[in-house]
């Protein structure tokens, strides 16, 4: 396959991906080439956009005042069908989704984020809500036109996300024991939810899922991490619960509050804030004792939206460094054409298209087990396994390709006059949001050691790879595996890097 | 050795570096502590300073507007010694200037830039200036007040900064050429000027050192890269010749035009411009046809700088991670404490103390050959070969570590409110400055092959290392340079990242 | 009439203006309030735009990066007519172009100046360019999609704008002294500029006019203000040309450079830069001896637009404040209530609907006038008369109608949060464009002594004044014309005020 | 006097202030110009400082990140005494801090504000606090090394500052009721206050003197301003009472906080912010029924520092535009010869002179009469008329000759590069703090019709000026008294202009 190919995500796509899958999306992409590119650029030449907390009138207002050009971008996606799609046949597939996603992202990392947490917001509320919630929000969120609502995924407080069961601190109270509401016969499952939301992506968004105590619920405090319990450690947080909350209140006030817009380096293209909860009325969604599950579930959608956005940052990355490579004359020729400059695009080509095959895998098993609900299957934890591979392994390789990109570029590079320092910002939130590169190790190695998802994969693996390869690395994490806890834990690094890039070089080859 | 070292420069410096040399810098370090650290953060949240180009009465004036506190963190460095205590006495020895880059550049990675410029125009000057120019200049170079003036080196224009040879098109005339100045008999020296500079670093120094074309030299054109020739290839760009710029006119008048500050993603402590040379007075250094080799021997001072400052921000970026996991709480205990995190922090620590024996060494032989002039010895080429891998490998660690601070920091990694994004766009200048890997890794090739400076650099590690470990790699080298021309050149990145670490590894041996 | 007219352009116009003329700006001001506003506040909030000197192969490309959601603002007004209506018929007339401005100015006081900056070049090229030129260039101008060429009006330099006669250093040199292009016949018109215009303003335009100096033509050293000579002020700078300069040059190439935008406070819609005319290409339009007047007649196009401009901004300044006082509540009613409140909106109410009447009596003037060449005719002097009185004092107006509608909105007017402030900062151009207050009573005072412009103007109002009233303020003015010069100059400016206002207020009776 | 003057306060406030009065500060106006100068340029340069909300481990800090130099230059007025000089001796003069802040607001508009809301914060605490406040917080605010507490007054909330009656919505509720502390025996003044002010000057300050409403009180919502009472409208708001709130809890904690910081164009150099007081500590100051002549005695501060800061910004825009009209040439001289602008420069410098003389009487006047409680004396009543007129007149001119500053600098008058439009931006905000000119106007009636002031002013008056004048202008004030009350207020503005040109033209004469 030739490098021009890195220049189109359709292209690149095309290789692995159906074509009729693909053709839906390709004015969505000539739509990029053609206008969306320069909005794109900027928005992030704009910055944090100002929110404009109260008119001036002195009523709160919390609009947030982007570029206007904006909200074109971000409307054009979900006309493609970002949300829309997943659910328009009876298919039970999310791959457009990210099909979508990966045009998206190849054009403006940060759009992906949107998208993702309105569809981690419809999922959950179609297979958890009410009959009541579903046919109240999921025809604004499925709307075709442009004018859809946007869900977000609020979990993270102020001390941090990893440990969501000792850090979330937000309350919920059922609705009866706050306010007398007689005549809302149908209000039985009304909360109001008071708290600080620190990390809150696409805030502004009409509705939110959160993750809130119900009160009287415990919060851990025992000061054990989780890796040394005997029991399920996902259990422990099991004090919270996911509520579906409105951006608008049912007297047509104010639900939430921005407190402020985070200043981000990257990702300009979707605002995340601080959000205040305030007597905020919220709809449970599921059973309360399912709240942790039902956070991982939307992790999960998530997880596979950074990998998606993860590849096509690093396409981009090598895009752009391509197109530089070809342009820029040094020693009487363009240095795509001095051999090491092409053996390290060659050899990044390559790696690229193995996190294609490891993400195109995470996606189809995905759309397997995504409608699952607690007890899962085997094969949700092999997918557990895999997604925690790919979004460790293709967020690096983001973050790489775009440091290497401007490398390529040279001193034009660190200047914010051109793009290549852009790819680098917007990368750097890949290894770290739905978990850093610590937590997908350590996850990957509980869902091993507990679940032994190793061997659903490397049985999974088998048809495409050498078996002596395959048994060298099997050997290798069992032993690991024996290992002491501490001692497991902290040698873990080297493991799971070799069999991300094994599991993706297998998934490659079974792809070709 | 403990990670609390992380925190203090000299703590880390001092498992190396004698107490006697370190002891005049105790102030300094606790200046930094004290008032610089704010300072240094306030000038990277300005962003890029303003240029006044005209004063309110149209007079031209190129005034750079930097926070005015910005003058007080430089001025602190240049009386802590930065340029003069290398001449203060008889040793000859450059390396009190390093050791004050290195403290500088841990508490601000754009600071030091000022100071090797500043050194890059002061040691040219002395060792090729005329005397009527040493006396003239130097003084004012080596004031211990803080009054001193700056140096700068301008080399790159706007086709790019590799190609030399091709790429600078500003044309110098002897004066008698253009000016009638019949009464200005000491003048014979005296060239004019004409071109643009693009990548000016400490722009606004009072003198500069600046490539340029004399009038009539041949400009390489050919389109051959100089890999393939039989001829030396630095040879190539002999119609080179290096001036001495000052910014003021004999008249009063500027001397040169800044047509504007470079908008950086990092380093915002150091002013980079463009330049506008018109009829500009200039001195020239040295022979006209030496101008190559002074270029380059002042790219062999930047070069250790740029090592020096890489880990120095390798070390700060790790400080500032550990600072964080000590203070940062997750099930139950700092994140330090947990297992995997602590081995990352301890693999780290150990590239780091690698990576500080590879500077040293660098000063250290730098130390020996810096006063060399053409022709010059083995020893000064197995300094370039030490210097090419080093400068390689520590840029490369001190942008891998700031990444990972940042993932360290999760959320909070990716915004601008706080400090741990700053290391990474500023480590970014630090692989590019002075030559990319890429740059790195072909001029190492060239200096292997044409004046098998590895075979020196085996002998110079041999004491510290297994032999057999010796043998290995040095039959690797040997084997790689037998290959075709274009092999060598696009396999090298491998053979030559490995040579890095196993001459790290040695040296830190050595100094254990 | 009523205040809520205040709150349409097309309202408060319709007073005045027949309906025929306004009906085609219906849809136009219908998309300002629907689509416009909104970019217009973000193009202000975006700040001045940056400057791409470069792209990114190190070829000059100048291009202006606006939010691109500007050119959508910037098209509308062209498509609207703001350069073809006035050309689409045989009317002669430029009064769509000023009823465009007008609509354009209530909404964004900025984006006024590229339109009235094309009308300026467009009019002369189809006065005094000759037939080829006129063939070249006005198809280019006039296309009605949207696609037309911009125009601008490039003057100062950086030693002031009010004395070109002492300032423009800028020199033309015909092509045949320059360049031996024997083969260009019909090129005996083309010049080449060498020079640096200082205030720009829609830099980056495809025409401008520039004035320039032929080679050897004389530049005024006097020192003696021009007030004091006896022959005619206004030929003093005859060494003065006016010249027409396309961005592109013959072969492709940029035909002048951007060397950076000025920051300004306001009117960010008009990117303003420094334009460097290096042998730049530049035909020469009319005769050279009559430069100087073709300057001034251009002035006089632009000065109807900044009169236009304030009236529209003034308008926009009392709407704000009006919705402001309609919706904010003190003492138990809304502050428009308040009695003191009401007097002062009615009282500017007033002065407002004066204001216009000035605005709409120049526009017809300007009709009468502006096809003549020198010399001019009676007419001509009063126009010049009553836009100098009207620029004076519509610019005045607009300034203290937007510090007025800051100090209605209390704190809020000081805060960039909301838009009371951006109209102060807007209109501060419109007494400073086009001739400071100062430089209006100057030039005003000149044309009642030289051509005895007030005579015609009393004349001109007659119908419409008390003739008491008419006979006092003529007595004064020929009172003030006895003065000896200095105290004649000195003491003009409550003369020239009281003079304004005066008529300002009778041609109010006179549209009643 | 000769217009040179204008260039330092010093020099000019000495035609009217004893040199023994300004000695003490010729080294502060010495040290503006060598140093606090290019900081304060600076500092409006860099915009709104940021705000650190939380520090990294996620504990609120609410810090505020201004360049570091800031911190300088507001210590610099503090040592010269702008708090601790009223109360060094036994004089009882608040002189000194009238005097320090006009030489601060000749260099720093913004700064004057810290200074005065300390001064303001002091003063009610020496009046009315209980001896254990006095104790414990005096010694903060007095201390003389830089060191000293801030003070802050915080008084509006987000529905407006001048009906605080109806706008104030905070609550206080006294400790007893909320919280059991048996044990905190002297407590019984601790209250404790939940609201959110919305303009809140030198928010981040030690201490702070606030409005609120202990619960339970009135809030005046009766919809009748207050003008139309019989009787005494001052006594409406007197549901609010004034309580000292510092920024430190018992226990440690912040006892308010930061929402944000706003974004002004202007006055930089004091953070304005939003604060939310929850269960924030207060202690009463006073009885609580006195509350709105406590908020009145401090707004009687205030306001006199408004004229000082005015009456100085006023004298920095005539000084800056003499320099630039000094050097600036056109027509062969400096345009400081040409006729016209002399005449203007004379007329404003003659004005400057008068604003000077009437803000000295009302320094003095409050000198007599800022110990008084109530009942106050008619000398009370006089200053606050005077005041009224000061406040109203000084804010208008320092306004009109900083647009005019603008005008003399032309094009260099709209450009952020250089110093003359801020002023501008400065000034914008002395009309509207501390009472808009509308506010004035209407309090002054007030005090003219319910204290007959107006004839202790023209008593005040009677020997400095012609007693025709005086008959004449007296006449029409009672004449104006006379009218119906909508008209009495209606028409208020011309008749309140000219006794504010009336009062200082005579004050002038007095003081020569």
């Amino acid at each position: 396959m030739d490098l021009q190919s890195l220049k189109s995500p359709l292209a690149f796509l095309g290789e692995l991906v159906p074509d009729s899958q693909l053709t839906p999306l390709k004015d969505y992409e000539s739509w990029w080439l053609a206008e969306g590119t320069v909005i794109s650029e900027a928005v992030d030449r704009a910055g944090t956009p100002w929110l404009r907390m109260f008119d001036q009138f002195g009523k709160r207002a919390d609009e947030i005042l982007f570029p206007p050009d904006y909200w074109k971008i971000l409307k054009r996606g979900y006309q493609a069908g970002a949300i829309w799609r997943p659910f328009a046949d009876d298919s039970s597939s999310l791959r457009m989704h990210y099909l979508i996603d990966y045009v998206t992202c190849f054009f403006d990392a940060g759009l992906g984020c949107p998208y993702i947490v309105s569809l981690s917001t419809t999922v959950p509320l179609k297979k958890y809500g009410t009959a009541e919630l579903r046919d109240r929000y999921l025809p604004h969120l499925l709307r075709r036109d442009g004018t859809n609502w946007q869900g977000a995924t609020w979990m993270t407080e102020v001390k941090g996300g990893s440990d969501l069961g000792a850090n979330v601190e937000t309350i919920a109270r059922p609705v009866q024991q706050t306010v007398q509401s007689a005549d809302r016969s149908a209000s039985s499952d009304l909360w109001l939810l008071n708290g600080d939301k620190y990390f809150s992506s696409n805030v502004g968004a009409e509705l939110a899922i959160v993750a809130a105590r119900p009160a009287g619920a415990p919060q851990r405090g025992t000061g054990v991490p989780h890796r040394n319990h005997a029991q399920d450690a996902r259990a422990t947080p099991h004090g919270l619960a996911l509520f579906l909350v409105p951006r608008i209140r049912e007297d047509g006030g104010l639900n939430y509050f921005i407190r402020r817009l985070k200043n981000k380096i990257g990702t300009r293209s979707v605002p995340t804030g601080e959000v205040e909860l305030r007597d905020s009325e919220a709809y449970l969604l599921g059973k309360p004792e399912w709240g942790i599950y039902l956070i991982l579930e939307s992790l999960n959608l998530s997880r596979v939206g950074n990998i998606t956005g993860s590849v096509a940052l690093a396409q981009r990355a090598l895009a752009d460094a391509l197109t530089f490579a070809e342009g820029r004359v040094a020693f009487g020729k363009p240095i795509i054409e001095h051999p090491l400059m092409r053996r390290q695009f060659d050899e990044r080509f390559a790696q690229l298209r193995e996190a294609r095959a490891l993400m195109w895998e995470a996606i189809h098993l995905l759309d397997e087990v995504w409608q699952e609900t607690p007890r899962y299957s085997d094969r949700y934890h092999l997918f557990r396994l895999i997604a925690h591979l790919a979004k460790y392994w293709t967020a690096e390789l983001a973050v790489q390709f775009a440091k290497w990109n401007m490398e390529v570029h040279g001193g034009l590079g660190v200047l914010a006059e051109y793009p290549a320092e852009r790819w680098l910002r917007e990368a750097m939130i890949l290894p770290i949001w739905e978990g850093t590169p610590h937590r997908q190790m350590l996850d990957g190695l509980e869902v091993m050691e507990r679940k032994r998802a190793h061997e659903m994969l490397f049985q999974h693996l088998a048809p495409y790879v050498d078996q002596s390869d395959l048994q060298d690395i099997s050997s290798r994490i069992e032993q690991h595996l024996q290992l002491a806890a501490e001692a497991k834990e902290a040698g873990i690094e080297p493991v799971f890097r070799d069999l991300a890039v094994f599991t993706a070089r297998a998934l490659a080859g079974k792809n070709r």
